[in-house]
C-alpha cells in the first residue's frame, strides 16, 4: 500500500466555468477512479479540512493534469474554498436523503414541510446535480403544488438564506411578475412613494437573458452593488434604496433553480409564487404590490389566469405574514421606447424630470403602481392614491427624492448616449403591425447590452403608427463600430422583425 | 469586420470525458461568446461541413486554448466526426421543437405518436441536454404513461436505431427484468433451446454498475464483440449466438436514457417496458420470455406488481407484433455462489458439464426458463418442456451446443482462477441471516471486476446456513496484490456485510 492514501489528491483550479454545477476532473489512470469505481458523470465527494462538496466527475484522457492532481471547475473551487496547493480527500458521494422525497413526489405523494425544508437546504448546499434540479422542477411544474406545498416551499426558501429586519413599519415593496421589455417603472415608483414618506428598501436583479434589468439601469446613475450595511445606511437616510439584490443571499435557492427552469422553459405556478414571496419575506417587507402584465405574448396570457395567480399570491402571503395586493396591467407591447441600460435610464429620467418627450405609457404605469402602493400602506385612503402620486411626480418631489437616493448610494451620474449609432430606415410605407420583441432584444444584446451600458435600441414608433418609406424605424447604439456592425448584420438578416401593413 | 467570420473556430480535442453530454469549451474572451451572448451552460450549435451537433458551453478562463480555438469533449468530438485541424461554425442552438411536446406532457396532455417519434429522434441525435433528459424521465416516471403512450414509445425506440431481420421463424429471445446478482442463466438457456433446434440470436449487455454482465461473462469463453455479419454467420451455423449487443445500435435511445435514470433513481413502468421490448423487436425476435425476479430487495417487490408488469409486457408486445410470455421467479437472494466474470463463468460451466458442485439454484432457474421457451415456441406441448430441457442438459447436448457456439464465435477458452486470493473467515458462529448484496458487489468491483475478469468473490454459504467461527465465509480473488488489499481493506471496514445470528 502506498504511504499516502490513494484518495488524496492535490487540487488544481482549471479555470473552467461550468456554471452552477460543480465539476471535478480526474485523470483516467488515477487509482481513485479505478478503486472507487468512478465513471464519468459519477457524483464525487471532495473533502477539504472541515468542508466538503459534491461534484460531477469528468474524466481526463489528456495531459491537463499531473499524476496525483485533481482539477476543479470555478464553482467547485469556490464552494470548497480551496487554495493553491491544497490536498483533498476523494470518495463516492453519500446518498442525498432528500432525493427520496423528490421520488415520492414524482410517485404521487405531496411534499411535506420537512421534505421541502431539507430539499431546499440540499439545493442551496450544491448537493443536487443539474439533473436532480431538472427533475425537481418538472415535478413542481404547472399547478402540481397545492396551497400547503407552496407555503412550505416559500418558508423553506426564506429559511435557506439571509433575512433582513427593519425597525420601521410598514416596509413596502413591489414586484413585476414576468417582465415586459422596457417596463422600468421601479425607479419612478420608489421615488414617488418614498417622497411621500413610505419606507421601501428595493432590491432588484440584473438582466439574466434580457438586454437590461432594473439593477443594470440603476447602475447607469449610481452604485448599486451595496453591502448590507451600506444599504441600511441609505434606507436610514432616505427611506428607500434602489440596489442590486444579488449579493444579499436572500432566498438563494431561487437563483439556482431559475437557471435550470430557463433551460427547460417550464413554468411552475407554485415555484413562481414561492420565488417572489420568499425574496420579499427575506428582505423584511410587510406590504407588497404585484404588477401582473397580462397579454397574448406575456408570461400571463389571460385575465382569468392573472386573477388566479393574484389570489394565490395573496393567500400564501397571508400565511407567511405578508400583505400582498395585485394590479393586472396591459402586457400586450413593450413599455417606453428604449431598450438597453442607458437608454432605459433616459426614459426613466425623462419621466422623473417631466420632460416633454417622456414616454406616457411608462409614466402612467408608474403612477398606477405608486398610487396602489400608497393605498396599500394604509396611510392614504382608497381612491386618493393617483392624485397624490401625480402631485409628487409633477411637483418635482419624486425627481428630488430619486436624486437624493442616488447621492446616498454613492453619487448621481447623468447618462449620455453612445458614441456610435446608426438609424435603420423603413423599406416601405405602412402601419406598424407587429414587432418581434425577442429579435429586438437580441439586436440590443448583439450591440453589447447589458455589459456595454450605452448599447441598445431606440424605437421611433409604437404599434398602430404610420411609417413612411425611408423614415428611421429605430436607432441602434453601440460602444464600438465592430459591435454596431455585428448588430446591423443581424438586423439585415431579419427584416421581418418589423411588420408593416400597407 | 475581420476577413474570417468571428463564429468560425479551430477545433481542439480536449480529451475530457463528459459522458453522453457533449460539451464545448470556449475562451471567455472569444468574440463569439460576446457577440452571440453565450453564457456558461448555454446550448451551442457547432456546424462542421454538412454535420452539426448541439453542445453545452463551458467557458475557459485559463490558458487551455489558443485564440481562435474551441475545445470539444470526447463525445462532442465523436458525434461531430471532427479531425485535427478542422474548423467549425458556432451559433446559438436552434430551438428543439420536440421540447414543446415534453412541456405539453408535463402540463398534463398525453404524448402523441408523432411527439414521441420526434422526441426519441432528437434524443438519439444528442439534441437533449441531460437536464432535458431528466425532465423527460421525470414526466414518464412511475405509471404516468398509458398503454398507447408505452406502445408509441416502444415503436419510436425501435425506429430510432438499426433493425435486424432473419429468414428463419420463430426467433426466440429471453430477458430478465431487473437483474439479480449471479443470475447467469442466459448461456445455459440459450444452449438448451438451441440444442433442441430453436433459433435464438441472443445479444447481452456488459456490466454498467454491477461486477459482471452476461457479455462480460461470455467474454471469458469466447469473442463477444461480433459485427452484425459475424453474428449472422454464427446464427446461420449454430442457430444461436451469445454476443455483446452494444455495437449493434438497437434502440440506442435506451442507452442514453438509462444513464440519467440511474442518476435520478426513478423507475418508469412505461420506459421499462419500452426499453425491453424495443430492443427485442429491433433484434428481430418474434417470441420473448420474460424472467421477472420478485422479492423484497429486487426491482419488482410484490407478486401483484410482477403480474401487472407481465400483463403490460404481453399487451404492448401483442401491439407491436411480439409474442411475450413471463415467468415470475424468486428474487429474494443472489443466484449461484460466485460474483465476477470468470467466477460466474465457472458456475455456468459447472451446470453445463453437470459437475457435482454445480449450483442447484442456477440449474433449476435455467431449466425453468428453457422449458418455458420451448413451450412458447409452439414446438413443444405445454407441460413437456421441463422434462425435455432436463434431458438436453443431463445428456450433455447443451454443453456440446454451448461449446459449438463458442467455437463459431472465435474459439473456446477454459476459464482459470485468479493468481491472488484470500479467504475471509467468520469472526463468530451463527446462522447466516443476511448478506448486503450492494456491499458485496462493491467488494468484487474494488477487487477489479468486471475489467479484471478473474477478480471477484466466491461465497461459501447461502442464507440459513450454519457457520462456525473461523470458517471461511468467502474467498476474494484479484489479479494483483494491490487490488486484493484494497478490497480487503473495504471488507474490514464493513464487517456487518454478513449478518450472523447466534
Amino acid at each position: 500500500m502506498p504511504s499516502k492514501p490513494d484518495h488524496v489528491l492535490k487540487l488544481k483550479r482549471m479555470g473552467i466555468d461550468t456554471h452552477q454545477e460543480a465539476v471535478v476532473y480526474l485523470r483516467s489512470d488515477a487509482l481513485v477512479c479505478r478503486a472507487e469505481g468512478f465513471q464519468a458523470q459519477a457524483r464525487v465527494k471532495i473533502k477539504l479540512k472541515e468542508k466538503f462538496i459534491i461534484a460531477t466527475l469528468n474524466i481526463l484522457y489528456d495531459g491537463l493534469l499531473d499524476r496525483g492532481q485533481a482539477g476543479l471547475s470555478e464553482i467547485a473551487w469556490e464552494r470548497l474554498g480551496a487554495q493553491p496547493g491544497d490536498e483533498a480527500e476523494f470518495s463516492h458521494a453519500p446518498t442525498v436523503e432528500s432525493l427520496s422525497d423528490l421520488r415520492a413526489k414524482v410517485y404521487g405523494h405531496p411534499f411535506s414541510k420537512a421534505a421541502l425544508s431539507s430539499m431546499v437546504g440540499d439545493i442551496v448546499a450544491g448537493r443536487y446535480a443539474d439533473v436532480h434540479l431538472a427533475s425537481f422542477i418538472t415535478a413542481c411544474a404547472d399547478r402540481s403544488l397545492n396551497l400547503d406545498e407552496i407555503t412550505y416551499l416559500t418558508e423553506a426558501m426564506v429559511e435557506s438564506g439571509e433575512s433582513l429586519t427593519w425597525s420601521q413599519s410598514p416596509i413596502m415593496d413591489k414586484h413585476c411578475v414576468g417582465g415586459l421589455p422596457g417596463n422600468r417603472t421601479t425607479p419612478i415608483v420608489v421615488a414617488i412613494v418614498s417622497a411621500f414618506g413610505l419606507v421601501i428598501p428595493k432590491t432588484s436583479s440584473r438582466a439574466i437573458t434580457s438586454p437590461a434589468g432594473t439593477a443594470d439601469t440603476m447602475e447607469v446613475f449610481t452604485k448599486v452593488d451595496l453591502s448590507l450595511s451600506e444599504m441600511r445606511q441609505v434606507v436610514e437616510k432616505e427611506g428607500a434604496c434602489l440596489a442590486w439584490g444579488g449579493n444579499m443571499h436572500l432566498s438563494p435557492a431561487d437563483d439556482i433553480l431559475i437557471r435550470v427552469e430557463k433551460a427547460l422553459d417550464l413554468d411552475s405556478e407554485g415555484q413562481l409564487i414561492a420565488s417572489v414571496l420568499s425574496k420579499k419575506k427575506a428582505a423584511g417587507s410587510t406590504h407588497v404590490l404585484m404588477d401582473i402584465p397580462t397579454g397574448p405574448t406575456a408570461k400571463v396570457r389571460s385575465k382569468e389566469r392573472a386573477q388566479e395567480i393574484a389570489a394565490l399570491l395573496e393567500e400564501v402571503g397571508r400565511r407567511i405574514g405578508l400583505q400582498v395586493s395585485s394590479v393586472i396591467t396591459d402586457g400586450s407591447q413593450p413599455v417606453g421606447r428604449r431598450i438597453g441600460p442607458v437608454l432605459e435610464a433616459l426614459d426613466v429620467l425623462a419621466v422623473l424630470r417631466q420632460e416633454k418627450e417622456a414616454p406616457k405609457d411608462l409614466e402612467e404605469r408608474s403612477l398606477l403602481l405608486a398610487s396602489k402602493l400608497l393605498e396599500l400602506s394604509g396611510k392614504v385612503a382608497k381612491g386618493e392614491g393617483w392624485k397624490l402620486a401625480q402631485e409628487i411626480l409633477t411637483s418635482g418631489q419624486a425627481w428630488k427624492k430619486f436624486y437624493a437616493i442616488c447621492k446616498a448610494q454613492g453619487g448621481f451620474t447623468e447618462p449620455s448616449l453612445a458614441e456610435y449609432s446608426q438609424k435603420v430606415c423603413a423599406q416601405a410605407s405602412g402601419v406598424l403591425k407587429s414587432i418581434n420583441n425577442r429579435q429586438l432584444a437580441r439586436v440590443a444584446k448583439l450591440a453589447g447590452a447589458p455589459l456595454d451600458k450605452k448599447a441598445g435600441v431606440e424605437l421611433n414608433f409604437k404599434l398602430g403608427d404610420s411609417v413612411e418609406k425611408g423614415q428611421p424605424l429605430f436607432t441602434l447604439y453601440a460602444e464600438s463600430p465592430g459591435e454596431l456592425n455585428y448588430a446591423l448584420a443581424y438586423v439585415r438578416r431579419h427584416e421581418q422583425m418589423f411588420e408593416l401593413e400597407a
